[in-house]
C-alpha cells in the first residue's frame, strides 16, 4: 500500500498567507485590534453580568476609529464597500471574547444590514452614519417565543392607520412576544421589528419596520415592554432581552421600503408580486449573517485547536520505557487521532468558508434586482450559506468539546479558555436559523433545484412538489445512473486494491456519488409515497432524516471539491504538499466515518474500509511534526493564547 | 420484514419503581431533600462564586440531619453500613444542583471514604463522626499539576524523620504542586495527601498521609500555601484549589496504615509485599468514587432528557396541510431520531450501573483480604467501574448536547438548565480518571486476564505482557475462533433475510462477537509487532487506538447483557414490553452506529444494514407515544423541571 509521503519543514507565514487569503490586510488589522482587549478572555469569567457587558459596549466603542465597523457598509455613506473584508474581520474577531463577536454582529451585521438591504436611501442617509459610530444601537427582533424558525409564522402585528399615516406594531399575546434579541435588553435604541402587515384589512406578510424602544436616557418608550432574558449558557456580555410592543404608534417612514411601499392613503406596492418570494427575497439579503456565523464559529475552534495542540506539545504522561522523559501526549496516537483530523477538516471547512465569502462578495457587490439569473445565484448562495453554517458550527461544537477534554482538569479551568469558547458557541448551531432545518432548506434546494421560493421550508409542500416533478429532473440533472455506472468502473473497491487511497479524484468520486445517490434516492422515496396516496405530512415525516443526510453529504461534498481546489491552486512546496495530506486526512476522514453507508452501498469492501481506517492514522503520524506549524498558521494574536496551562 | 410490537399504555410508578431498584427508600428520601433547595439550580447562575460556594455549604450542613450522609459508612462508627444505598443516593442528588453533588462527592465519598478505606481504626475513632457531621470538612489530594492519570508518578514527598517521630511533606516543584483539590480553596480543614513515601532512606512508594491545611479561622497553617483554581468551565459552587508544602511536619499517626505502617523507629512494613500490588489495592479501594461519577452522569442526563422530552410535547413548528396546529417537534422523525435512542440508552445504561452498584455492595460488604478469589473479584469490579464511569460520561455529555439543541434558543437560557448541567457535568470525563486512559486500563484488565496489578497503566508492560502470553490465554479464554465458527451460522446475515432483527439473541451475539473479534485481533498486532522486534513504545502507540476500541466493545457487550437481564427479570405486562422495545432502540442503535465495522468483518450486509437503520426509525415510531412516560419515570422531582420554557 502506498504510504503518506515525506513532508518537509513548513513556512509558517506562508501557510499563514494562504489560509488569510484576499483579505489578509483587513486581518491583521483585527489582529492589532483584538490585542487592544485582549485582557477580556481571561477577565470575563469573573465579570458580573452587568460589569461584562458595559465592558463589551466599551470596546464597541473603542474599535470605532480603526474604521472595522464601516467595512461593509457602501462608500457612499460613509462606508469601505468591502463586504468581502467586513466578514473576513468578523472572523478573525471570533479569536477573541466571542460576546463582542456578537455584539459586533447584532448591531452592525443584522441590524445594520437590515437597515442597508431591507432600507432604502431616506433611512440610509437618516441612519447608517450613526449605525457605523455606533451612536444609534439597534436590535434586529425577528424570532418570537412562539416562533423562530418558521419566520413566515411571526405572529407581530404591523397595521397601517391611514387616519394618522402610522403603524400601530402589537404583540397580541405572549408566544409573538420578540425572543432572544440581542442588544435589547441594555443598549438598544432602535429595532428593526419583523411584522405581520396589514394594510386596509388586507395581509401582505411579513415586512420589517423600525420600532423606537427607548429614550435618550435608556428608559423604555411607552408601549414598549422590555425583559431581561437573563442569565445565558454563554455570550453573557450581550444584552439578550425580550420586546412587547402595546399597539406602539411609529412613522410611515419607518417601514424599511425597499422591496415593498406603503403610500399616505394606505396603498401597498411591491415589485415583487408573489408574496412568498417578496419574503424570501427580503429574507435572502440577510445571508450576510449566516455566512458570519460560520465563519465565527471556526475562528474559536482554531483557537481551541491551538491551545490543545500547545498544550499536547508540553504535557508528558506515562512513559517509554528507558527514556528520562514520560511520553509527550502528542506522541500518542489517540490524540493524535482526537486532534489531528479535527485539524485538517477545519483547514477544509476554511478554504469552503473563503470561497463563500469570496461569492457572497461578488454577488453583493453587483446591482442587485438583475433578472432571473441573479436571482437563481443568490438561492445558490443562500443554500450554500445555510450548509455551510451548519457544518462549520456543528464542528466548532466538537472540536471545542474533544480539545477541552483533550486538556483533562486544565482544559476546565476557565483561566485556559476552554469555559467560554464551548458556552459561547455553542449557540451557533441555534442562531442565524437552526442547523437541523437549515439542512432541509438545502435539501429543498436541491430536491427542487430553486424552481420554488427558497426559504420557505413547508415539508408538506416540498413532498408534493417533489413527488410531481423532481425525480426526473433530478435525476436529469444529476445524470445519476449514467455516473453510478462510470463510478463503478473508475472507483477502485477489490478486496486486495489500496491503490489510490490518496488519489484526490478518488476521494472527489466517493464524495460526489454518495451525494448523487442520496439525493436520487429520497426523491424517489418521497415521490413513491405520494403516488401511492400516504398522506404528505406522513410521507415526509419518514424520511425527513434522509432528507437532512441528502444536504449534509451534499454539503460534504461541496467542503471537499473547495478544498481540493485550494490545494490545487497552491503553488508547488512544502506548503502545497502540507495541505495536500491535510486534505487527504480529512477526506479519508470523512469516508472513514461514515464507511458504514458506503459499505452498503456497495462503494467499498470491507477490507478497503480496513485501509482507510490505517491510512487515516498513519496521516496522523506523518502530520505530527508539524502540529505546531499547522495550528501556529492560523495566526492567532500570542495575547490570546497566553493561557495559564501553558506558561 | 416483522415490525415492533404494539405497547399498550404504560403504568409509569411501576415502571419508575424498576428503575429505584433496591433502594428506593433512599431515592425517596434524597428526592425529599432535593425539594428543599431546589430553587438553587434556578438562582445559581445568578450567584457570584462566593455566594454560591456559601451556599452549597449550606446545603451540606442542612442536609445532616437527614442521615444521607452517614449511608456509606460503617455502623459502629455511626453510619448506616448501606454502600449501595450511599451510591443510589448520589446518584439521586446528581438530579438537583451539581456542584453540591461534587461537594458531598468530596467530602464524604473521596474524603471520608479515603479515610474509611486506607486508615485504621484510629482515625475512625478521630474522625468518621466529624466526617459525617460535616464537622470536619477535608480534601482528597491526589492530583498533581504535572501528573493526573499517572498517579504512580507523583512527586509530593512524605519523608519519615525518626528524630522527631514525623512526616515531613514536602512539594518538590511547581509540578509537584497538588490541584484541582475540591473543598480546598475555602473550607477544607484537613487533607489526605498522596505522597512519596520515604523512610530511612528507602522509598516505598505512593501512600495517603493526613495533612492539617487550616486552622480553626481558616487560615493555611504553617508550610502550607493554598492557592484558589479560580473561576471554572463549571462546579463552581465547588472550592477547587492548589496545594503546596513546604516540609510540613505531622504526625507519624497521620500515616493512613490499613495497608503500611511504619513504627516509631522508621521501620517500614506491609502485608502486601509487591510494591506495585499494594499500591493498587490501596487505590482499588477508592473504586466508588468512579461508580459514583457514573451513576451522577446519568442523573444529569436524565434531567436533560425530560426537559428536552418535555418541550418537545409542547412546542410547535411548521405545519401539516389544513391542520389548525403547526406540528409538535416530537412528531417529526429528525426528533424523534435525536431524543428516543438516548432514552433508550439511558435506560440500558441505568440498568447496566444498577448491577454495578449491586456488585460493589456485595464486594465491600464482606471481609476484605479474604485472598484470591476476592482479589481478583475487586480487580473485575473496578474494569467494570472504569468502563461504565467512560460510558455513562460520555454519554451524559452527548445528551445533555442534543437535548440543549434540541431546545433551540429556549436551551441557551439558564433558566432552562441546560447551562449549568452542560458545564458542571463536563468534566465528568475527566474526574476520578480520564475516559480514555480508564478505557486503556479495562483493554489491559481483558488482555492480561487481570493477572497483573490492575490499575497501573504502563503501555510498554502491556504490550510486553501480552507478547509473552496474552495472544493464547486471550484466544483460549474467548474461545474467539470457536465462536467465530457457531455464530456464523447462527447470525442471520444474508441479504433477503431481515427476520430477527428484534431477536434478543441476535443483538447479544453481535455485541459478543465484535467483543470478541477485536480483544483477540487487538492481541495478535501487539504480539505481532513485539515479535518482530518492534520498539514497545512504537507498537504500543501503533495499536492504542484498537486497544481503546477493544475496551469500549467490550463495555458495549456488558451493558447490552445488563439491560437484556433486567428485561428477562422483569414481570410480563406493559412495562416489560416497554423495556423491551427500548432495549431493542439501544442494542440496533448501537449496531447502527458501528454498522461500518460490522460490516468491514462480515457480520453485517449492506442490505441487513439498512434494514436495522429503518428499524430505529420503526423502534422511535413505536416508542413516540410513551416518551413522555419514559421520562416522568426517571422520577424527577417537578420543582426540578419547574423551567420558564415550560410554564
Amino acid at each position: 500500500m502506498k504510504g503518506p509521503s515525506q513532508l518537509g519543514p513548513i513556512d509558517v507565514s506562508a501557510l499563514s498567507g494562504l489560509l488569510d487569503g484576499d483579505h489578509a490586510e483587513v486581518r491583521t488589522r483585527v489582529r492589532e485590534q483584538l490585542a487592544t482587549y485582549a485582557s477580556l478572555v481571561y477577565e470575563a469569567p469573573g465579570l458580573t453580568t452587568a460589569d461584562y457587558r458595559a465592558r463589551v459596549l466599551e470596546v464597541l466603542h473603542t474599535a470605532v476609529p480603526s474604521g472595522l465597523t464601516r467595512l461593509g457598509f457602501p462608500k457612499e455613506y460613509g462606508g469601505s464597500g468591502d463586504i468581502g473584508g467586513s466578514i473576513a474581520a468578523f472572523e478573525t474577531l471570533a479569536l477573541g471574547d466571542l460576546s463582542v463577536l456578537v455584539k459586533f454582529g447584532v448591531q452592525f451585521g443584522l441590524f445594520g444590514g437590515a437597515i442597508l438591504h431591507l432600507g432604502s436611501a431616506k433611512h440610509h442617509e437618516r441612519y447608517l452614519e450613526d449605525v457605523m459610530s455606533g451612536r444609534l444601537l439597534g436590535c434586529f427582533a425577528m424570532t418570537e417565543t412562539g416562533h423562530g424558525s418558521n419566520v413566515q409564522a411571526l405572529r407581530t402585528t404591523a397595521t397601517y392607520d391611514p387616519d394618522h399615516g402610522r403603524f400601530l406594531v402589537h404583540t397580541p399575546d405572549l408566544s409573538a412576544r420578540k425572543d432572544y434579541i440581542g442588544n435589547s435588553a441594555r443598549d438598544g435604541e432602535l429595532a428593526v421589528v419583523f411584522a405581520q402587515l396589514e394594510v386596509g384589512g388586507e395581509q401582505h406578510g411579513v415586512h420589517a419596520i423600525l420600532v423606537p424602544i427607548r429614550d435618550a436616557d435608556g428608559a423604555p418608550l411607552p408601549g414598549v415592554q422590555i425583559e431581561d432574558c437573563g442569565h445565558k449558557l454563554g455570550l453573557n456580555g450581550v444584552d439578550n432581552g425580550r420586546l412587547t410592543f402595546d399597539r406602539v404608534a411609529v412613522s410611515r417612514d419607518n417601514l424599511l421600503d425597499r422591496y415593498a411601499q406603503v403610500d399616505e392613503s394606505g396603498s401597498y406596492t411591491s415589485a415583487i408580486d408573489n408574496p412568498d418570494r417578496r419574503f424570501f427575497t427580503m429574507l435572502g439579503t440577510l445571508v450576510q449573517g449566516r455566512v458570519s456565523v460560520g465563519g465565527g464559529a471556526l475562528g474559536a475552534a482554531k483557537v481551541a485547536l491551538a491551545l490543545a495542540t500547545r498544550y499536547a506539545l508540553q504535557r508528558r504522561q506515562f512513559g517509554a520505557p528507558g527514556a528520562e522523559d514520560e511520553a509527550l501526549l502528542m506522541d500518542y496516537r489517540v490524540h493524535q487521532r482526537r486532534l489531528l483530523p479535527l485539524v485538517a477538516r477545519t483547514y477544509a471547512l476554511h478554504f469552503t468558508q473563503a470561497g463563500l465569502v469570496a461569492t457572497l462578495h461578488r454577488v453583493f457587490s453587483l446591482d442587485d434586482d438583475a433578472g432571473d439569473a441573479r436571482e437563481h445565484e443568490r438561492r445558490e448562495l443562500e443554500s450554500a450559506a445555510a450548509g455551510i453554517k451548519s457544518l462549520t458550527t456543528w464542528h466548532a461544537t466538537q472540536t471545542i468539546q474533544t480539545c477541552r477534554e483533550a486538556c483533562g482538569g486544565a482544559g476546565y479551568l476557565s483561566a485556559n479558555r476552554f469555559g467560554m469558547l464551548k458556552a459561547d458557541t455553542d449557540v451557533f448551531t441555534t442562531f442565524e436559523g437552526d442547523n437541523t432545518v437549515l439542512l432541509q432548506l438545502v435539501a429543498k434546494g436541491l430536491l427542487t433545484d430553486y424552481r420554488d421560493s427558497f426559504e420557505q421550508l413547508d415539508p408538506i409542500g416540498m413532498a408534493r412538489y417533489v413527488a410531481g416533478l423532481a425525480v426526473e429532473s433530478v435525476a436529469e440533472r444529476t445524470s445519476w445512473w449514467q455516473l453510478a455506472e462510470r463510478l463503478r468502473d473508475a472507483v477502485p473497491g477489490g478486496d486486495d486494491d489500496n491503490a489510490g487511497l490518496l488519489d484526490r479524484e478518488y476521494h472527489l468520486a466517493m464524495y460526489r456519488w454518495r451525494d448523487d445517490h442520496v439525493r436520487s434516492a429520497v426523491a424517489r422515496r418521497l415521490k413513491r409515497g405520494i403516488d401511492r396516496g400516504d398522506d404528505a405530512f406522513d410521507v415526509f415525516s419518514s424520511c425527513q432524516d434522509h432528507v437532512v443526510l441528502a444536504a449534509r453529504v451534499h454539503v460534504e461534498r461541496v467542503v471537499l471539491e473547495a478544498f481540493a481546489e485550494a490545494v490545487d491552486s497552491c503553488p508547488d512546496g512544502p506548503q502545497r504538499m502540507v495541505l495536500s495530506a491535510l486534505c487527504d486526512l480529512s477526506a479519508l476522514g470523512g469516508i472513514e466515518n461514515d464507511r458504514g453507508w458506503f459499505q452498503e452501498h456497495g462503494r467499498l469492501s470491507g477490507e478497503r474500509a480496513k485501509a482507510i481506517t490505517t491510512m487515516v492514522g498513519a496521516l496522523c503520524e506523518e502530520l505530527r511534526p508539524h502540529a505546531r506549524d499547522l495550528v501556529d498558521a492560523f495566526g492567532i494574536p500570542e495575547e490570546l493564547l497566553d493561557v495559564e496551562m501553558l506558561r
